[in-house]
């Protein structure tokens, strides 16, 4: 049982959680902060949180377990904020998209306290943001990630690790380094190409005929290019060695197949093309979703 | 009213059509003919055909209208197998993915019947094949493209265009080129990003990870990685120019993206994704589907 959970970023990921937390009956109370006033205000409407405190600080004092559910590049400003209110039984987590960076930032702020403190992220959400889009479920059957270091306490990762399995999520370890390079390639690597995409060809004459007449593998490869774009500067800024580096090696792939289509080298095609189709059929036996 | 509707190569794009036609009441009589005897069978089993040909050139015979429905890479085959029976009433169409070629293809082996070819694309499918996959309204609401030349019939592209329309699809016009070109966009190169990034990553020894992990972005991304790869291999083939400038073009814009990254540089990241978000925006008003 959470005696009282402290929500900083009352929006989509921290919303949805609180929503959960309560409907499992988890948690006695639940205190949120944010920037933006008008959405504190229709999270205490809408039920998510039972008040909003006026500051990350106040909002984090007495609470066992707090949640950083700010975008990456926010978190080390509120980790410094909060570093000095923080008791000694709390334990803190957060939800960001890259882990190393805020590790450090946490190593930074915290001090003796880093041991508190349970680097996590759960990989769901959609393209819509704000407590309006928050809804009870969302994390069922996702995974969640907690890249604890070797000094971080383990009865403050059992704790992060029970919280979110009453969501339904499937909760996983791995470190920060490995979660970094992970979500590089099943995350970073793609939202990178679905928006150089959509840049080269909306920059295009006939852009407008390349739109109307794309079929739904287009839309499929595009959606992700409709994402926060301020949250994916700060996830490349978060994440910079990784996504060059997967970057420059999908830069080599494509030069080999333009020189294999240059020169009309179908068996190469075929068998890249086929090798894709299968090792994407094994790894996701059900093909959609 | 089509007296004697051929199809050569009765599968999802074929049948598809053959369903629609016969529930419009707009056909007497379907036949059908493509290499695999089962699924010929199947089809006439279906009722999607009324009969099957032993030979294309049998099938087309006193045709008022021929369907040539084979991947773009079979139909040059076909184009010369039925040019001596095609007669000179018969309007004859294809389905293919690239037009240049098939068009060059149909200029020779037609010749002085040249005329009576309408090149088509209806821009509908689904991952799976064959006419067990066939089904009715594929095409209702979607995008069929026809490119007549200049010494196309008007009354032959008059007669495909009807045809088309009462499946419910929209026919538009426009000139080979600028089809292969649009299409080289829209659908040939998101494909090859697709199949790339998969067989990138599959290529890692985390590999596991990175599909286990991987969110719904990822899945929409690398969906169409799982089209055919025969089919691909001739799309790449039979247009090759400008399948290889758009990933050209595409690896520099990538170069750029890269250097922004590797040096930090918020700005040109939040502008390019802010640009790429708002374009699909504009460009796709209904965000999904």
């Amino acid at each position: 049982m959470i005696n009282k959970l402290c929500i900083i970023g009352v929006g989509l990921i921290g919303g949805s959680l609180a929503r959960d937390l309560r409907a499992a009956g988890v948690v006695r109370e639940i205190v949120g902060h944010g920037r933006g006033l008008g959405n504190l205000e229709l999270a205490v409407e809408l039920g998510v949180i039972d008040r909003a405190a006026v500051s990350s600080a106040d909002a984090v004092r007495g609470a066992d377990m707090v949640v950083i559910a700010v975008p990456v590049g926010a978190i080390g400003q509120v980790l410094a904020d909060i570093a000095p209110a923080i008791g000694a039984q709390s334990v803190v987590t957060d939800v960001g998209s890259v882990k190393g960076s805020v590790v450090a930032a946490a190593r930074d702020s915290f001090k003796q306290h880093f041991s508190r403190f349970v680097p996590g992220h759960p990989i769901a959400g959609t393209e819509r943001s704000g407590v309006g889009a928050s809804l009870s479920g969302l994390y069922r059957g996702r995974h969640v990630i907690l890249t604890p270091e070797s000094d971080t306490a383990g009865d403050a990762v059992q704790r992060v690790s029970d919280m979110w399995r009453h969501t339904g999520a499937r909760v996983s370890t791995m470190s920060a380094q490995e979660h970094d390079a992970v979500l590089a390639a099943s995350s970073h690597l793609p939202h990178m190409l679905a928006y150089a995409l959509v840049d080269m060809l909306v920059r295009r004459d006939d852009h407008r005929k390349v739109f109307d007449f794309a079929a739904g593998g287009f839309r499929d490869v595009t959606r992700i290019a409709a994402s926060d774009p301020t949250m994916w500067r700060d996830i490349c800024l978060n994440n910079r060695k990784a996504i060059v580096e997967m970057l420059r090696q999908y830069r080599d792939d494509l030069g080999a197949m333009i020189a294999a289509i240059d020169k009309g080298d179908g068996q190469w095609l075929e068998e890249t093309f086929a090798r894709a189709k299968h090792a994407r059929e094994i790894l996701f036996p059900n093909n959609d979703k």
